[in-house]
């Protein structure tokens, strides 16, 4: 024996920490004071097995180190029970329980790592690195003792400040009345749930699963998606319609019910509130988990969906200025908007951008992350509006246009939501002009064999129309003002005179399922607001050209890019760059609920977001009328016609560049 | 003109502090600068009129400094617009609106003060210093524009942030649903109620009364006071029985209660917070304020009281070890209690010392303060159970004794509440041994000629039992022992025979108003429970000597010291230097409502105060057996004996001083 204890040399993989430290030091202990990421919820006892390692035998030159198997400790009763009843991974070792012997090299796989990173399915897309609010902490409280009196709150306060250094810590206050329940029926081991600073939740004994749900509230449908917090997996989703439809079909429609109901507003919080309640039901039910174990839930909804929810009376937001009560982020105990999850589970509300850019809008940016790009990204969410964000790293630009409900098959003589029989897919001969068509529902064309024709075909949904109108344009049954030819009447029975104007028939029935310069127009109004206002973004950033365009929601995810271009709904781009980035909203709820830098990351990012509104620009107005025609500006979309056989194009009235705009663009 | 602007020296009184300041410098400014403490709502916006001052005219040779009314500036229109609409004191001036022309000296009345000196009755207490953690803060927030779109919150904090200078300012969620109509009513001017950080009341315009309710909740009776919160005065109080009666008259009949019956503390919490209400209510309406402008409440009750309003079940309080769920200060929405105030009002739950002595013991503590004094104090709170406190700034001890509820009338065969009817005060002769008395709701003795022979004598109540058996000693009828002396029958017939025992009759009736054998060893055994509490905290403090006593609660309030002490429930003590302190818990309920600062020294305190455990004490077995006898040792109580002639002492049995207990004493 030598004056000084031996030292063994530890390196830990995949990080590459390593240091010195006596014989007989504990692997667990060793990696805390390297600062190496290992989870432990019961802090060192052997019982939860979330510390897992495993010894890398062999000379590792890298290092500079051999490591032998004798270099560690034998396995210990601890490991051993643990083993039985649950089971360690194959050659793996609770680090708690394992000594350090001699040099040795420790790999720490990915499961013990706290903060793990969850890969998404898309490649484009940023990871999201796992590091949730809430944490569990397993703790053996001292019991009450008459020697030294002390409650048996401040008991446990002390043993998660001895026993995890926890300081400063707070009890949810209706936790309060179990505490003394689950404490004895733990035998003064608990397992509590700790948000920020406050235990949000308790188990009597070790508890080592939590779940957290992140809701995408949308106008139509609201979307729930039930995830472990330790994992980050999304364990079941659940989606509903949103019941406030009953009281409005449309944002507007419902802010009116308000105008004419006084307290109508009461009765769609009511209902939302409760729809995500279900949902919640229905995503534990599925999981198999209790929803008692949901601490946190994170909601995102465009404003008039947002004020609802939180039970604000969204008659505001239903005229100028558009004031939002508040676009802060909202950081509340779950059961002050009655969702009756976790008695002491946090809701977290995502900020808002501004009076028509939402928290769906901040969870789109969160997820699509144009502000950590070099590139220059426009971001659009189509709904009943359309949510434009442009920029990069340097500045983002976000504002809403008003296009209406016409993308959603709204205010369109033959459209529908999208459901079975509604025509998703369109193309017309361009000779014949006879139509083709895909139905949701049905995997075959309407002209290939396996097509059902006894599901009846009940009309248009929004990417349908999008189809159709551009088909048309490019068959040339409109021209570029968006005007029915009736000359091409010569041609197909299916130009049919509607009073002054003409229709195009898809298919005849009780009613036709037709296409009428309503609907055209319709779809110009649309088209040219979703344009002027991304033109607008533009303008202030100074640029005439994007390369990097991402389309979330239902809309972006359905609708054929190509067509999207010919329609002139976004700016010319290579057809490559321009991606669906599916529900976004949704992934931005989830990211905030995984990881609490990003709720940091957004409350800053909105406040740094410059807002426009279009209603006071004169600019979007020229934008808009600009934009009318098919593709607005025949000049442009040089891009989209490598892809695209355009048909000729000749200057429209309403589209005729300005002697100052051509100027401009040359 | 100089290049230097003129300078003029100010000096404020009563302060004294003084500076020079340019001419045409404000005097609220001034004042300011100087940290002059002169209130202000509106912000010096001539409106609030909450900052008047006065010009002191003259020479004063002690500031150097002679003071002309010409030195200040002329009444403004924002003043005389004041002084028309609700009248400027006389004399007074809006510091806000006055400018500083010259040399002045200014006084600050104290009205205008933000921490006025509320001076409380008893010159023996401290005085309370106003300063309520809730202050009003006016302001005139930014317009929603959507040239700048913000959120009215947004703006609100901004409003706070330039205008008063406080930062991090929160919103009670609740209030936020409100926060729209109110700026709109309030056309932008709104006056909001800050608590900490947070905003928890807002009105349209300019708002400047907030009230507060300090709330004693006692096993019997509920007390509640409504304080102005911006001038400290007791605007109204009302009182209510405990509606928790119904399930058991005192506390452990009260957790028996809900042993017996699982679910019955919901009950119980639910009464006493409907009561609390009702008391908030009937408080306002006397008062003729808005019971939503009571944006404060504080609350007291011992352990058992405590948790059934917290809603905890108190089952752990009624056997060993006797463990708090809590015993840490509970701040909380008001609303999160049920109690129906202002919406966003907030509950302060003094701190508990112990599972038996709670956070009205807490109260007590604040309001009689022996954790200031230099002198030993010993602070005796008697109930169901007594609490005692003992010590001085250097340390304090603190436990509760089993007293029994004797002390107030219960097991007592004559026993009564204190009521109508009650004898209160009772002489004997000492020669005949006939009693006189005086009953509660009458004035005189019942030998004199004013008194009401047609009002029932209904029983004793707690203060009238204390006397009868004190004379009873002092006329010679029971001895040292506590035993009815049967050969006194020979000299009077009120000396009746029971069983083996005798009884003394003060009334002869159906049934006889009389003090039994059993009564008497009731109140022997509180007593003495009394008396060995306190003595073990001398023990342990190493005194034999207390000199300040101080009787806390309706208890300490009716009884006739000398009586407490001819019985020996407190230990030996010139008799001046014992006070009835009245409702202390009470005015300790109203101290923690006024001052912030009394909420710090009271948690930091009871973490501090050493707590005493007498089940677990052998010596308290000890000196409860000494204590036995009238007064427990005739050696001592010489203080006494210079005030009361006591009865020649008579070594008893029970109270024999051992030999070991005798050198002690020498």
């Amino acid at each position: 024996m030598t004056d000084k204890p031996e030292q063994a040399l530890v390196v830990f993989t995949p990080s590459g920490q390593r240091g010195h430290f006596p014989i007989g030091t504990g692997v667990l202990a060793a990696a805390r004071s390297l600062g190496v990421d290992i989870d432990s919820v019961c802090g060192g006892r052997g019982i939860c097995g979330r510390c897992q390692i495993s010894l890398a035998e062999g000379e590792f030159a890298k290092h500079g180190i051999i490591s032998r198997p004798e270099n560690i400790s034998e396995k210990t009763a601890a490991e051993d029970r643990y083993d039985d009843k649950r089971g360690l991974m194959a050659g793996h070792r609770l680090s708690c329980q394992s000594k350090i012997l001699g040099d040795v090299v420790i790999d720490v796989p990915a499961q013990s790592q706290v903060h793990k990173q969850l890969v998404r399915k898309r490649a484009d897309t940023r990871v999201i690195e796992l590091d949730p609010v809430t944490r569990l902490y397993f703790i053996e409280v001292g019991e009450a003792d008459m020697h030294e009196p002390s409650s048996d709150l401040e008991r446990v306060y002390k043993a998660l400040q001895l026993q995890w250094q926890l300081d400063d810590i707070d009890l949810d206050f209706p936790l309060l009345a179990d505490l003394q329940k689950v404490l004895r029926k733990g035998k003064w081991s608990i397992t509590v749930a700790v948000h920020d600073k406050t235990i949000i939740a308790m188990w009597p004994g070790l508890h080592e699963s939590i779940f957290g749900l992140a809701v995408d509230i949308g106008s139509t449908t609201i979307a729930a998606h039930l995830c472990d917090l330790d994992s980050g997996e999304v364990m079941a989703s659940a989606g509903a319609m949103n019941p406030q439809i009953r009281f409005g079909e449309d944002l507007m429609s419902r802010v009116s019910y308000v105008m004419m109901n006084p307290g109508g507003d009461a009765e769609m919080t009511k209902v939302v509130r409760q729809t995500i309640c279900d949902l919640a039901r229905e995503a534990a039910e599925t999981a198999g988990i209790d929803v008692n174990d949901i601490v946190e839930v994170t909601l995102v909804g465009n404003p008039v969906m947002h004020h609802l929810f939180l039970g604000i009376d969204p008659v505001e937001l239903g005229g100028a200025p558009f004031a939002l009560a508040t676009g802060l982020a909202i950081k509340q105990p779950a059961r002050d908007l009655d969702l009756d999850i976790a008695k002491g589970a946090r809701a977290y509300v995502l900020p808002c951008i501004a009076g028509h850019v939402g928290a769906d809008t901040a969870a789109v940016v969160l997820s699509e992350a144009p502000h950590k790009s070099d590139e220059i990204m426009l971001v659009v969410d189509v709904g009943t509006n359309a949510e434009i964000v442009l920029g990069n790293k340097d500045r983002l630009l976000a504002c809403s246009s008003p296009t209406g409900p016409a993308f959603e098959g709204a205010q369109i003589s033959s459209g529908q939501r999208a459901a079975p029989g509604a025509i998703e897919r369109i193309r017309i001969d361009r000779d014949t002009l006879e139509p083709r068509y895909k139905i949701i529902g049905c995997d075959f064309w309407s002209d290939e064999d396996g097509f059902d024709h006894d599901t009846p075909v009940t009309g248009i949904c929004g990417s349908g129309i999008i189809e159709v109108v551009a088909e048309m344009f490019l068959a040339g049954i409109i021209d570029q003002d968006g005007l029915i030819d009736g000359s091409v009447q010569a041609r197909t029975e299916r130009i049919v005179a509607d009073g002054r104007t003409f229709s195009y028939v898809i298919k005849t029935g009780e009613p036709d399922i037709a296409i009428t310069q309503n609907d055209i127009r319709a779809i110009q109004l649309a088209k040219a607001a979703l344009y002027a206002g991304t033109r607008l973004l533009m303008d202030r950033l100074g640029i005439d050209e994007i390369n990097n365009i991402r389309l979330a929601g239902a809309f972006g995810s359905h609708i054929d890019v190509k067509y999207a271009m010919v329609l002139g709904l976004i700016p010319d781009c290579d057809l490559k760059n321009v991606h669906s980035s599916g529900n976004a909203a949704g992934t931005g709820a989830r990211i905030a609920l995984l990881n609490r830098q990003s709720r940091i990351e957004i409350e800053q990012l909105v406040k740094n977001i410059h807002k426009i509104e279009t209603a006071v620009e004169p600019a979007f107005q020229e934008h808009f009328i600009e934009a009318m025609a098919f593709p607005h500006s025949s000049a442009k979309y040089t891009r989209l016609r490598c892809a695209v056989q355009l048909p000729q194009g000749k200057t429209s009235a309403s589209g005729k560049p300005t002697a100052r705009k051509r100027r401009r663009r040359r």
